[in-house]
């Protein structure tokens, strides 16, 4: 499938310089030249992170009345990573030059002889540095050694025990996952959802947030009995359901559009089922283009030897192209099994379904939040011509802000009504008070916050008790009575139509 | 002031073990024996801590339309914390045992003799141990050295840069302010808060949630120009509020209730109108005994140099006595300034309000959540003999739970009547769902989660269209159309007393 990219579309470095530009997001201690693969949410990209996480929640929790969410410390117990197989396993490649510099060797040696060596040993890549000539992307020196680097950042605690950063958050649940079970209803399937955040040591962080050293994830492990694994008891609400997919038997078909029900032939429906309820995130819940969203299926090469059936979660980010921003693997009893025997607990428990002690399978639908941010972003970006400005056109639950109040003079009893309304209205909603400038630049900041709407408080507010909203996207204003406002944009939030609310008028408030 | 204690209270260790068997805070990695100073919060924990942070941004927020909340990384470059000090200063003193064993050396020496040592230097801590005899508290050998330990947790980046997980969340806002103040209003007053976590390296984590090696803390820094430190725009609202508080010169005569205006003759206006708003949020916004609060000013050794005023914010938590919960840290510029050198940028902006640049001074509200949640855990923890049961008296904003729905009989017309309630309520609401055992069963289930509200619904409520709600602390019951239950709900959460939502009923349902 060849990728149109139209000229309009915004590069990462635009985005990137936008972001930082409102305040959403940038570099940590920028005032000492940055931490290389961190970043700050800055007010607005604040409000915009928590009303995506709410939404995450609002909707994978209310699944399943099994499933809940926990928070958990970041620093964990060093033998919760002997049992993962992150002590032993997590490491990269690092290619090192005359100066110390130091490079990530796959994507060195990848870069500079055009193909992928991800996946190659550190003999294979030291090999091809030499044969090749690679040199250090620093300073341009030869590369001397390659070494191997565990990704995980170690801390001692106290004096001399010795702890990690989390380099997943899926460990958190897996440790948890006893107490848990005996805290909720002790059946199967359960979930644990967890939110926060996973700190990985990359050599090379790059690409803004999208690789980042610290990332929050959002990730709901469903711990099922694997002798279920072939049922779902909703499987049936989804049979007809089209699934778009780049399978990897089958990848030179690019994206194909196959129903759950074609889909079980290869796939359990337990599987099935969740990527179906994934994929209605995106379409019904978040109502993001479904043209720039696919599940790619990795094969046995690229998946990690845990993963029984892993399909990773696309998004088309226009210039970047189709890119990974989580995914709905199934990692089987590895990571039960795995804690089972470092720590000595038995990890059985009993499913009355089927009047058996089972140790758990896990289906983990994973999700970068940070990158979902800035999929949230690219999408909304766009250039108004005609406005001169850019508007960012959030849908109105994910926007920072929902509304933005107005007074259109900054004292009075006018005023009194705007912080009224702004008062009353900030008890369910993300509002903005904005008394600085012109209407004209009040609206035009808004727009490029995001706020779908902004409601104009007027001299004549006061005698005939109303007020007037304008939409971001149309520039349309309505009229809407102070008693019936809270309702007004309670419906505007939930999706209903500008026009319906309200009775559209011409006049422009200056 | 003698310290009442009946002896019903719960000590530390009763509410901690309470804690992990509800699954609300206990140990990280239980199954690897528990890292010491972490805690995960379990389902009931998370909602809890997240409903508290709701209600604090709600407030804190509130106060000022020149507020705004950011979200920043938890490691920092390394200058950050060569400008705050923290590289220097930020220390332990540690007593080693022959067999390596690590005290903290002030606490060890003053439990030996029965005072205070705090503030000792290495040597008065060394001499005084070998004067004693001191002996480590694992194993009970003489102690060999007094070594000094940096409390921050160091990290190495790539292969050889240096950062730090911060040891207070402050420093985000400060090292953010120059962006933050750009991006906001340009004017000052202007106040960043943070909620998140901050690390320490303590030699003896304990007490339960009150000291440990990661907490959560919500913070406001407020920005503004010195020159009208004894003034606010609002001090006139505070002037007859009474304040509770024991003063560094008088602590002889404990609390004492003085009037705003009468602080003000040694405090400045711009610190007195915060304190007054701090004790609002505990006695008006979350309605909290007002005899267990008090302000505790430090005297001059007991502050931190850099503080010229700083009140702690103690509670008085039973058989623990009068905690600190967090302080009203007045810090000067101290920490613009060190920035300012460290990093050779500007940090002066200009302040209209008097036509000149200034480099701002900072106000600090400071809170820990986790021993918040101690608090919140602590005050509502109540034995009923009657029913026989911990009932945990949340108030209904904090409360995990604000409704939980009950279903007599798990199938047909009522059960989907309860799923229907549940799928209305939840959009707006904190609702559990709960299908088994007896009724009576589920209240006492949920007595212990706190929850205030349970709505029944019975076979009646299909045909008559009305669900019972029963309340949590007077085990009363009302009738309520189904019609009106989301606003019934929502009055009660507000607190519109029960008996005026709907006609107590006397029937109860089995």
């Amino acid at each position: 499938m060849v990728k149109k990219v139209t000229t309009d579309e915004p590069s990462i470095d635009e985005l990137a310089t936008f972001c930082k530009r409102k305040g959403l997001i940038y570099q940590t201690c920028e005032i000492y030249g940055g931490l290389a693969g961190f970043y700050d949410y800055g007010s607005l990209g604040t409000l915009l992170k928590r009303n995506f996480e709410d939404l995450w929640r609002e909707y994978f929790l209310g699944l399943d009345d099994n499933f809940s969410e926990i928070s958990a410390s970041e620093i964990m117990h060093e033998k919760t990573f002997e049992a993962s197989g992150h002590l032993k396993n997590f490491t990269d490649f690092v290619a090192l030059c005359e100066k110390g510099h130091s490079d990530r060797a796959d994507l060195l040696l990848g870069k500079k002889i055009g193909k992928r060596c991800e996946g190659m040993t550190k003999e294979e890549l030291a090999q091809g540095i030499e044969e090749h000539g690679v040199k250090c992307s620093t300073c341009g020196l030869p590369i001397v050694s390659v070494d191997v680097l565990n990704m995980m950042f170690p801390l001692s605690l106290g004096m001399n025990s010795r702890a990690f950063l989390r380099p997943e958050t899926a460990q958190s649940p897996y440790v948890n996952f006893l107490r848990q079970f005996d805290l909720a209803r002790k059946k199967l399937p359960m979930g644990i959802a967890l939110i926060g955040k996973a700190y990985r040591n990359e050599i090379s962080p790059r690409n803004f947030v999208l690789r980042q050293r610290a990332f929050t994830q959002a990730e709901l492990q469903i711990f099922f009995n694997s002798s279920k694994i072939n049922t779902h008891d909703k499987i049936k609400d989804v049979q007809t359901y089209e699934l778009n997919v780049v399978l990897s038997s089958q990848r030179s078909k690019g994206i194909q559009k196959i129903k759950c029900k074609d889909m079980l032939k290869s796939l359990p429906a337990f599987y099935v089922y969740y990527l179906a309820q994934v994929q209605k995130f995106y379409f019904d819940f978040l109502k993001l283009d479904k043209e720039k969203f696919r599940f790619y299926e990795l094969n046995d090469k690229e998946r990690a030897f845990y993963n029984k059936y892993h399909f990773d979660i696309e998004f088309d980010l226009g210039k970047l192209g189709w890119t990974e921003l989580g995914g709905v693997h199934y990692r089987t009893n590895h990571d039960l099994q795995g804690h089972e025997k470092v720590s000595g607990q038995s990890m059985l428990v009993q499913d009355d379904s089927v009047g058996e002690k089972t140790l758990p399978h896990v289906l983990e639908l994973s999700f970068g939040v940070d990158r979902h941010l800035y999929l949230m972003i690219s999408e909304a970006y766009n250039k108004d011509k005609e406005r001169d400005n850019i508007i960012m056109k959030f849908s109105a639950k994910i926007s920072p802000y929902q509304v933005a109040i107005f007074p259109l003079i900054a004292e009075g009893k006018s005023y009194l009504l705007a912080r009224d309304i702004f008062e009353s209205l900030r008890k369910r909603f993300s509002v903005s008070f904005d008394v600085s400038g012109s209407i004209g630049r009040r609206y035009a900041r808004q727009d490029e916050n995001g706020t779908p709407y902004c409601i104009t408080i007027d001299e004549d507010s006061v005698k005939n008790k109303a007020v007037t909203i304008r939409e971001r996207d149309s520039t349309k204003q309505i009229r809407v009575k102070v008693g019936d406002l809270k309702e007004a944009v309670e419906e505007l939030v939930e999706g209903k139509s500008f026009e319906k609310v309200g009775k559209v008028v011409n006049t422009r408030v200056k």
